[in-house]
């Protein structure tokens, strides 16, 4: 979601991965609902594009993202007619599938954190603009499949982002270099995410 | 959602009441969903400002207005929490929490409706933008708990909205000091959706 | 959705009536899902604007065609009033509405595509913004009636409008006058969905 100009090169190419892999979750969402090859793909779109798009839209930055650089369109469609074509080695790699999508989740953030802090807006708005870019793809994905938001119960998904949102808000405070502040706060989501699946951790209900 | 530069105070006092009464409203709507915390306060965000969030995007006045003033985002937060810890408490409290639910209604609709007359919009762009302010935020509510949208069904409460839209309509088109004009028309919708409450008023279906 | 300054004025007239169209099949599912009037009313607006006001929002044209020019409100609400008081009429017309629906359907989406040329989007953006315009309508009219989104399922719908889209990119390069363009690419669009209602065409599901 090219947003920062200077940006490490190793956050866009993650950038690019997690665009896949959340494409690809999307697309398998709509195999499992038996859509055909277009409902399928426009999955694949919405999940891997929704939630930059949304933060676009809200910071005013139009047009979005995905129509200033349309390789994230590109690669949304390839990888959602491969996993339409062959949808169960998907299923099989499904580890594989979870760390790619835990590292687009901690890479949406920081993106979309950097980005909110780039338009001045403050402590909850930069955390909510990040937790949006990582997460309201899927959610919009859950929607269009007529599901109760995986994301608003499986918490230790958004509440990861809201952990390296706050970081990263804390750390663009200080003197640390930006590549610094942007990894330490990507590895942070990523390495939460991946205890919680790893030991299953769960938040409370009320 | 303050957008009337020289609103009346009371109109600010009766926003933060309304947007603490509709967080209520979508957290309660998560514990009822067995949503942890997380999910929880997502929904009472979302409730108290997805309306005023959708107008400010159609309006082109962004980043929208809790992005501006980030007290809305705190308040709906905090009442978020205090509704995940003590969810009885509020579930006993119906009857006050529907009367607060109506001042917010009322508010949010002439805070909407004044933002359009001032964007220059046509009747039915101003009366669509209050009740858009109003309702849109528990429309979201709903889709995001997997529900037919309540106002879609239960009508009086969007109901009352047009007739206040409408009335702020006509009477900005009057000499009426604009503090009358916004009272009058809040007042007419919380009166209409309070009687229609203790009268079990219902429209017909076809 | 008037935005092409000199369309063809067949473009415009055929615009009105697929907003008629549309409005009275979002007014058609809500009258179904036993909502009031009100329900009907705002399930017929979205239907006919829907799409067309997220094209706008997500460039930047604001405030969205249909607060610039009332008519298309007006139109919607006329068609779901009428809807709302003699839903059996429009029942029993399957066929003419069916019809209708697809000129709407070849209309708004070569306004769409046209639209997004204009605003110097890419061939993915082009074709995506034309689809968006012609079929999200109905896609939020599905999520508010609590469905899975029938465009995702019943494809010859949405992948008409794909085909349509990529054929007005393509002849927009060339030296064809844009009404030319424009009318074959619509004709192309409704051509195909009649085709595939008359023929019961699918496309594979995984």
């Amino acid at each position: 979601m090219n947003v920062v100009d200077h940006q490490p090169q190793i956050i866009y190419t993650l950038d690019l991965l997690g665009t896949v892999a959340f494409a690809a979750s999307g697309a398998l969402a709509g195999v499992r609902r038996k859509m055909d090859l277009l409902g399928v793909i426009v999955l694949g779109i919405v999940t891997a594009t929704g939630g930059g798009v949304m933060r676009d839209v809200l910071l005013n930055d139009t047009p979005p993202f995905c129509f200033k650089n349309e390789l994230y369109l590109y690669l949304a469609v390839a990888a959602s007619v491969i996993v339409f074509l062959t949808p169960r080695s998907f299923e099989r790699m499904k580890r594989a599938m979870l760390l790619l999508d835990a590292l687009g989740l901690g890479t949406f953030l920081v993106i979309g954190t950097t980005k909110a802090l780039n338009f001045h807006l403050g402590f909850m708005g930069s955390v909510i603009m990040g937790v949006m870019t990582a997460t309201c793809g899927g959610l919009v994905r859950d929607i269009l499949s007529n599901q109760i938001p995986l994301i608003l119960q499986r918490e230790i998904y958004a509440s990861a982002c809201v952990v390296g949102g706050a970081l990263l808000y804390f750390l663009h405070q200080t003197d640390l270099p930006s590549s610094v502040t942007l990894l330490a706060s990507a590895i942070t989501v990523i390495a939460i995410r991946g205890a919680a699946l790893v030991r299953g951790w769960q938040l409370p209900t009320a």
